[in-house]
């Protein structure tokens, strides 16, 4: 088998956590990888130094992922093709509003050969359609890209705290030696377990649905309904999150969304803490519009299920299809509508079993 | 249509709420139900009034579910026969120890045209086999009988917050008139929404194996492994329960667990807090055996979940499959052989994904 070089586009906590995983892989398997791990890092002065040069030397991120070592063979790189210069594999792993310039810079410069891994979690919905992060990579820059996303708050992985994770991948050429086998040795760990699966589109849709149940786990705790209610409308979302993937994804498997870590594993993570839970509970608790508690809580940090709750029910309405719907409208309508949370138990009724 | 006539038979925190639920029904319900829910009490003296009669001159289960208003047709009757006679549906509502001494009392007594739902969580498991506690009083009394169960902790049912159940109950003769929809109707509120299936097993699955996923979750706790690592226990849970279910009982549906009340709610707030949880943790923080914690934390009350974890143990191992449920295994193997919870990671990757 060659031996693949493989580069990770990007350094936040969850880039350099997943740079950590890849680089002590790679270091593990040298009969698939070549050691050294190239990491684009968007350059910057920290403490009057290079970002790259204190990564290169300290062997840590020290702006945004502090208090962790990374394996010497993460290699810092500053200049975006020369990180990804002669890679087979390439990990992206950027806040997704970057995606756009970093595809046009990379545009041409990627031979066809290369495979690719997102772990930007989501999908970009508008009324329009929805685009796949994963498959807007892969037509920006002609290369196959699967996607990676579970339950994983970057600081636990860090820290090497037990996780499990979904990777959709599906050789997209029976020849290509980079096949699921060789993906999971890439980012499985003790640590980190790795389930490959071939659903891109139910993986992606998971990542970006999963957010506006989450504000919708905050109204309960918000309202203070206690445990019965917020395991309902965890379950009735994960629902609706399978329904919406099926409906408008027929490839989409039912299993992706109710057995896999980026499914019913993230939705539970994504109810018990995290951004968007918090302000769907200030939200309620304060009775003030999300827009200034956004601002308060989250330090200028975006909370994404607000524009995917936004995004999903312009989508839903010009397809005449909010009422099969109910807790994704509910919760857009409780953000934008000022509708009462109150009625949640009455809206779900409406759809629920009839003889 | 005839008119039912509804007797409850327990009336513990969980029996009275289900009676008052029941008794809401009946009122709103008069074309389908009687109006009065005869609810059996087991007698005792409180305060040195009878129990019987002080709900049925207060409304009020002042000793197992103080402060909750009883509707005044539930009327308290002491004497099972006296409570049952006459009645077309019996709801069972008592814990499962005092179960053979009742179905005893009332064997030969019941006609066969009766027709009952257990809302008695849970199986009874050996190594010589599962016996599923709705099928023991269809086997006991030769009437038919169905299963209850969801998410609903006793009091914040009680309470009238927000919850969802699942109730199994296939119809076991077409001509008759209590159906899916008169089941339905019967413990259907606003604030407590049913799904009527046909799964008596995996229903009553879920609600015994659960508490093993709830102790799992509480070790994880107990580690302080964080959200990463509890979402995939749970995951882990729910596909080691479901594939128990497919794989003694073939006519368990997959979705019983995953997508019902029952199921994936049920753990989820089994795991969040509960008395196996709390227990789980408890013991792997003070590292003590869990039987002393038991009777210090819970007092008096069991934990099922150990019971469970070893009459579960001792059912696959006579079987050969302890290999194949290696979480089931391992909340026994810590609680009884001293194994050190921090393997769980090393144990779950044994059976993932190989190439």
């Amino acid at each position: 088998m060659p031996i693949h070089k493989v580069s990770v586009i990007g350094s936040g906590n969850w880039g350099s956590a997943i740079a950590k995983i890849v680089a002590e892989n790679t270091a593990e398997n040298s009969e698939i990888f070549d050691t050294d791990v190239r990491m684009w890092v968007f350059e910057e002065l920290v403490g009057g130094k290079k970002l790259t040069e204190i990564i290169n030397t300290q062997h840590e991120n020290v702006k945004y992922l502090p208090g962790i070592k990374l394996p010497s063979n993460v290699v810092a790189v500053p200049d975006l093709l020369d990180a990804v210069k002669d890679a087979d594999l390439l990990v992206f792993n950027v806040p997704h509003q970057f995606l756009p310039r970093i595809c046009s810079q990379l545009k041409g410069k990627v031979p066809p050969t290369v495979r690719a891994v997102s772990c930007i979690k989501g999908v970009e919905v508008s009324g329009d359609g929805i685009t796949i992060i994963a498959n807007y990579i892969s037509k920006e820059l002609g290369i196959y890209c699967g996607a990676l996303s579970g339950a994983n708050l970057a600081p636990e992985v860090a820290q090497e705290k037990f996780s499990e994770t979904t990777i959709a991948y599906k050789v997209p050429n029976p020849n290509d030696t980079i096949d699921a086998r060789v993906v999971r040795a890439l980012f499985h760990r003790p640590y980190f377990h790795v389930n490959v699966v071939d659903d891109v589109a139910g993986v992606s849709l998971c990542g970006a649905l999963k957010n506006i149940v989450a504000l919708a786990s905050g109204f309960v705790d918000g309202m203070e309904w206690g445990d019965n209610a917020k395991a309902a409308i965890i379950r009735r979302g994960l629902l609706e999150m399978t329904k919406f993937g099926r409906e408008f994804f027929p490839e989409c498997k039912a299993a992706t969304f109710t057995e896999e870590s980026c499914g019913v594993a993230d939705v539970i993570t994504s109810c018990s803490g995290g951004r968007n839970h918090k302000l769907g509970a200030a939200m309620i608790k304060s009775n003030r519009p999300i827009f200034e508690l956004e601002d308060e809580l989250l330090k200028g940090q975006k909370a994404q299920g607000v524009t995917t709750a936004q995004e999903v029910h312009e989508f839903l309405e010009r397809r005449d299809k909010l009422e099969d719907f109910p807790l994704f409208t509910a919760v857009h309508d409780i953000i934008f509508k000022g509708m009462d949370s109150y009625a949640l138990p009455q809206i779900l009724e409406d759809v629920e079993q009839k003889f």
